[in-house]
């Protein structure tokens, strides 16, 4: 029977927990070790803590402290792990708890974090989706079930003291160019909230006010989002300090390419199952910077799409060069607009394609001016035919039921 | 048998042919007729129409006339297609011609046109790919060879008058804000090297210097360079003038996402085989601005993946705002970099990841400030094992094969 | 959190759980009741009943007593079912036990059971595998790592005494033609080890007489070991008495189509996840007899095969009339030798195309006089290249470990 | 420009052409040269040389002469071949003729040939396919469009004298045990229709008189009727005469698992495009007696099936033991039954799941005294929804296209 080597008490807050911590600092003590060949479980709180609950009620997703994110559970010690080397990682599995089978996903306001369309959606909404073995719905989006691709939004080792600085230096350039900017250009460090796992007093503090945010992917992996990293992948991280530190968080029940919406997967707290083992001096054998993965042999084959196209000018009309994200927010609400038209609210549309194994494909990136983006939404994970033909589209949805919202408070 | 409704001569010059044009205008003539429900076969020159040889020498590629691509095969009139209609174009087959197997991909020299890595590859080079059936191979890549994808990388129909008018504004708003930027920010008219097909004198002169260059795609669809629109694909086009006006060229054998290398898959002259319908006033049905696809039950799987990843902070260090461009420009120089442990030059490395059937995937748009992209390199197109593993990697290649180059001419 | 319907104690004796049964018959008491639109879970015996170990001696396989299998939990009683409606079933999700995370293969002595290739494998032999996650292997068979598709062996409703009184009819008069066989050529009622759920006293008595046995699948499904049948997979059952008396075991974690070792598959107990629902009237609708079935959208992508040929000439070159039986067999001894080139046992390869989710196709069944059958071994599951280059194979495994047998007792 | 080694005119018959062949002995002279690592193309008529006819009249199916068939391009002389070796073949593309784009599908009379289910379809009758691109229709069998996975049904190298012997020998033995029977058990060597290439006078008629029918397959290949023998699969055949003696033909456009309707695939003439190497002394290396082959890496993915089981009870209630054939069978019923419920008459049914890219699965072969077969219909090749649901099935079809039929002449 395979050891649990980090166990949670969802009904503690995730403050009272010295095996999670919610910044990157290369001197969090590690909590727990294992040797290469060992394969064990950790448990993690959802990416907030449990700020979000399972209700029909947004206000929880509009007033979320984004200074809390992300939980990770570790830094786990690697036995012989240095500076240099490779840390590779089989995710065997993943699930989420027995008496919490369900996830939520969430439009930020624009006000506080925001998202990839919050100019679309501005206000704070929330679908909650149940768990069905393998298969995900919502009471807030009919019509639609699928497999879920189950992975670690965030998942990485700790940095060095030299990559720490780096991160922190070149962020603050970034957010320095346009300080009160919302939402912000990055996620500076912020002590107040952090969470160091077992550091404490002066060290602690010292450490809070210089730890990484949890935000963004970074050169260690990080927040990546990337849904394929699901049961049965490989990963290769690189490794920075003695043990490796790897921690492991935010776990996503699905997600679709980009984690549109910010808090933009199906969130959920539960386990996952790795089996970790070196290759020694790995990142200069490979030249390798970032992590490099595989892919799991088990992923739902939904591969019949309809697909959508985007390019580089924007909802304005206005002409951008080049610029990806432009096509892809383009390819997104060309998605939504049609999804309208078999009776989805725009509001639907978006977290199905937030939530849905919906993949986005960097199409064009040459032709200027206009990149081309692709959105791959699948066609088997709607209950009814959403295929354009010669009698035009179906109504499916009365439109009774939408997504709850609630309105940012008038300050 | 089918009917090739549209011929052409690869001896002649594209110039010489009436039916081809290289400039998209509402008023170029028609130069066949079909109607709804028929199936034809067009034939189409190379983009460059010609100007690309099967030798070992790049400097056609470095002296590449680009105000003269992309040359189109049509257009023609599809019988009772009428604006706001969509035209559903089932790709049936594609070929090159019998007595053409090869075809070409290019870098272009940073003076002429460059390329997504024009940085790192600011001068002329040239590889040439066989076909042998469905694989094609390089003398100039040595151990690589898979099943072709082959597409159009343009198709789309002719643009209303209110659509180029807008088209020429909004790109020339983006060309003036830094007009003497090389490479330049967008491709404005040229008349003297556009070829409006049939139209002649005046009415041609006119045409030509208002007509929208080939080289992006826009909402019409155009130069998408969308690998997965293969044989067996379905295509939906907005139509925007009576009797559609269906151009199509550019055949590519095969391309990875992004076409990054600018002369970007594996271009080629050749032959396909569409079948055509209309779904009336489909464009309000489905709210559809730009063209939707359905892809093939036909393509290769390659699904063992090595899957590379790259975040918005760029070659220098640089932190950029959620710029998945600059996010897709590290993934694909970390795949190459990881490539040449294996023995591969860098532009062996730049042209596998262009040629070859990678993925190019947006994989988080919302995590401050990192956009994070992810490169999937079919691990199966090698005929040697690229996995990582503990003894690190095999040298199968001893640089004494590289990618022809043409350095830029002194001036 | 879904209700668990029925619960198991592995530590007790499947004959003292009153809600299992190893028998069909139309009158076993119903053991619970669910409605339609339900889901819920059942726990289940592997197909022994535990008499199986996780070590390294056969002897529990060469003695298993296989008139006490198979232990299947049920019947459940689904509200409304009346004969003549199909049974829907989704398999939502299927597991082992936390405190079980093994399975195990065997062979069995063909003076007990026998199997596919008994007469080459004349002796009880058995392999134990570990899973890990979604991954197995095992200590017996070195060199081999899979995901498994995990299934149920056995499912299906009770049947009708009229579908009985056939079922006992056909088969006797099987048996009768060749009584002294063995193998046996089919399980007659056999009264002792009958086990009939609630029924007690002479009702029991006359019930365990005339009581199916498990072993075969039939018109209801039953023992169909399709391999397919896994997680995300939907089942459309044929209903013969009132309340359906669904009834679920033989739960495994891989299996090769054909389930050729007879103790075939990767052998198992675990708790099933099901939600069922009823198509009222459905076998006249669809003209269904047997259960038909939809894949799941989630199997492993082990796409990469190798491909032996089967003709129906036997072991001893005489030609058989289209027998797809022989020409598979041919396709299995075919393979296994192929195998021990890399240095397995007869045995390990034996196992190997037992456990690992090969697929077995009937490619010809009209070519006079020749059947030809063909097995499709994946690649991928190998951690060596087992495909074939002019260099010949290399033995990556020194013959030091096999598969443990226990040869027959003297009588 | 690939040469084309054998070139046919389909407007003269077979036997006008010497390098052609229907009949397989080891004396029949090479009409060709190649080398290792050549690619060419072969010419191939259809099986029967151009008996059926494209028309709306099945009495040339009625009528067709099975002892002429299958015509058979080669043999090819593979410059180093030794018995012993494996011929690696590269299967580079297959295509019809431009001029020729069709092809079809036959149920024999079972006076003179029969099939799968004679008895259940005892007449002639004929259904033709056109060919658009990948994909193919019929007009007779409205509803179904799918792309093609084009094959030969018949490739192999020349047997030995003593294979040709062993052949001869074994299947007169079985043709002995029951020489009358309708159809006969086997083909044995008929020297008046056999085309022995460019043999002539009496060493072609004592040729002849021994030459094995090509109708099984066998050791070498054969008649396999692999519908997965497609365009980028590679096969390894056994090599038994110097030069190894490649022929093929018989190329199929389509065809299901199982070949069922004996004339069973979409039959077509056409041309076919290899490569080939060799693995010296591969058959001592490998243990190899029946060929081995790769899939293509490009397969259709029809992969949202249908899956009909049946066992192996006869349709007169009759139970067999563990036979396959049978147990297929009535999956195969099954299925036709099944489709007659949305409108297509049984013959349709037939014509279906023998053309189309059905899978046929070898289940369970152990669970005595039922084998369990199934076969796998993908749903999306049909143009509307066959899948079960609680309102029960709409006829899409009202019976006014059938499959012409020729009945039997009386005699």
């Amino acid at each position: 029977m395979t050891d649990t080597i980090i166990k949670i008490d969802l009904n503690k807050s995730a403050y009272e927990h010295d095996n999670v911590h919610n910044r990157w600092h290369p001197d969090i003590p590690m909590v727990a070790t294992v040797k290469p060949g060992d394969d064990f479980i950790v448990e993690c709180f959802d990416w907030t803590g449990g700020q979000i609950e399972n209700n029909d009620d947004a206000s929880d997703v509009r007033d979320v402290d984004l200074t809390k994110v992300h939980f990770l559970s570790g830094p786990i010690s690697v036995e012989g792990a240095q500076p240099g080397d490779l840390l590779e990682v089989d995710i065997l599995d993943i699930g989420a708890f027995a008496e919490q089978q369900w996830g939520f996903n969430g439009f930020f306001s624009k006000q506080n974090g925001g998202g990839f369309l919050d100019n679309h959606f501005p206000e704070a909404q929330k679908s909650i989706w149940d768990f069905n073995g393998i298969y995900t719905k919502s009471r807030h989006v009919p019509g639609v079930e699928f497999a879920g691709i189950l992975h670690p939004g965030l998942i990485g080792c700790l940095p060095s003291r030299e990559m720490l600085d780096m991160w922190n230096t070149r962020e603050k350039e970034l957010f320095d160019t346009e300080p009160d900017r919302t939402p912000q250009l990055a996620c500076l460090p912020y002590a107040e909230t952090a969470h160091m796992g077992r550091m404490k007093g002066d060290e602690r503090n010292s450490a809070a006010a210089e730890g990484a945010r949890t935000v963004p992917p970074r050169e260690h992996g990080g927040n990546c989002d990337i849904k394929d990293l699901t049961r049965g992948a490989k990963v290769y991280f690189p490794v920075y300090v003695d043990g490796a530190g790897l921690s492991v968080g935010d776990l996503h029940f699905s997600q679709g390419d980009g984690e549109i919406t910010f808090c933009g997967a199906i969130e959920m707290a539960g386990w996952i199952h790795m089996r970790v083992n070196l290759i020694k001096d790995g990142m200069a054998k490979y030249q390798i910077k970032n992590p490099i993965f595989k892919p799991s042999p088990m992923v739902p084959k939904y591969d019949d799409y309809l697909i959508f196209e985007g390019i580089s000018v924007d909802e304005n009309g206005k002409q951008h060069y080049l610029d990806t994200s432009i096509a892809y927010r383009q390819a997104c609400l060309n998605a939504i607009k049609y999804l309208t038209q078999f009776g989805y609210s725009e509001a639907q549309g978006y977290a199905i394609i937030g939530c849905a194994p919906i993949q986005g494909h960097i199409s064009g990136v040459v032709d200027i001016p206009n990149s081309c983006a692709t959105l791959w939404l699948p066609t088997d994970i709607f209950e009814f035919d959403i295929q354009p033909n010669a009698n035009g589209p179906v109504k499916h949805l009365d439109g009774s039921i939408d997504i709850p919202k609630a309105p940012d408070l008038k300050s």
